[in-house]
């Protein structure tokens, strides 16, 4: 009894309304594109728009294998309330914010980025699915920071 | 004066010896692979192993997706004593490892899958190379279960 990732059992799928809450508040993701025939992963920054997500980037690998072109954006964390992990990958398609408009739009949506420095270039994945899962973790999660019990 | 990814400034690159500390000290990292031309990207746990990465996961998209084929894995965090982020990025190609002696040594690297079930494969990313940055965040990090000041 696998899925389609071949991950067995003990798996819950989150609702997409959760799944667009989970990325909400989630102020860091992965980006993953396709660049000759080999993938690719960034850290970012991103908002969640109207079901949307938006990046901000430099010109450069990420936004050139994101524009026009299939992308995955993913999320995680651990509730330490449940001692569950949880996980959010959408699929779509990365689309350039070019109409001023849009621009102007999109920037009042007060993206942060993760990484200092100018970050001309402004891409939107429009969703064509967004899966979400919650595990019980087996083993440990990643540290964030010092351990606050030391 | 921006760098392949397009990200400008204010990047230090971090040395292969560095990057390798750092993805032994990660317990979760994350998987890009390409199927069907398509970006996927997965949360898995790893160990390195002589330099390169092992992980253990069921069959599926993720194992036929690693195996003979490009693969990149990242893992990524925040150093709270510095104030600057971190990311490792190897990329590589996925090995399935098969030879009996060679899944006796893996087996013994104490791979704990984040997710439970069984994972009876074994892919070894042997890298063609491995890049770290660290960075200033410009904004937040991803939260970490609940806040200690809550």
């Amino acid at each position: 009894m696998t899925d389609s990732t071949g991950e067995p059992g003990d798996v819950r799928e989150i609702p997409t309304h959760e799944c667009l809450a989970l990325l909400r508040e989630s102020p860091v993701g992965r980006l993953a594109v396709v660049v000759e025939g080999r993938p690719e992963i960034f850290p970012v920054n991103h908002v969640v728009d109207h079901g949307t997500v938006v990046l901000r980037t430099a010109s450069g690998t990420k936004f050139s294998g994101s524009v026009g072109l299939p992308v995955a954006f993913e999320v995680d964390g651990y509730d330490a309330g449940t001692g569950e992990a949880w996980s959010v990958v959408v699929h779509g398609t990365g689309r350039s914010i070019l109409r001023i408009e849009e621009v102007v739009d999109a920037l009042q949506l007060t993206i942060v980025p993760w990484q200092g420095g100018p970050k001309p270039q402004m891409v939107r994945i429009v969703p064509d699915r967004i899966t979400g899962r919650r595990f019980r973790v087996a083993g440990g999660f990643r540290r964030q920071g010092p351990d606050p019990a030391s």
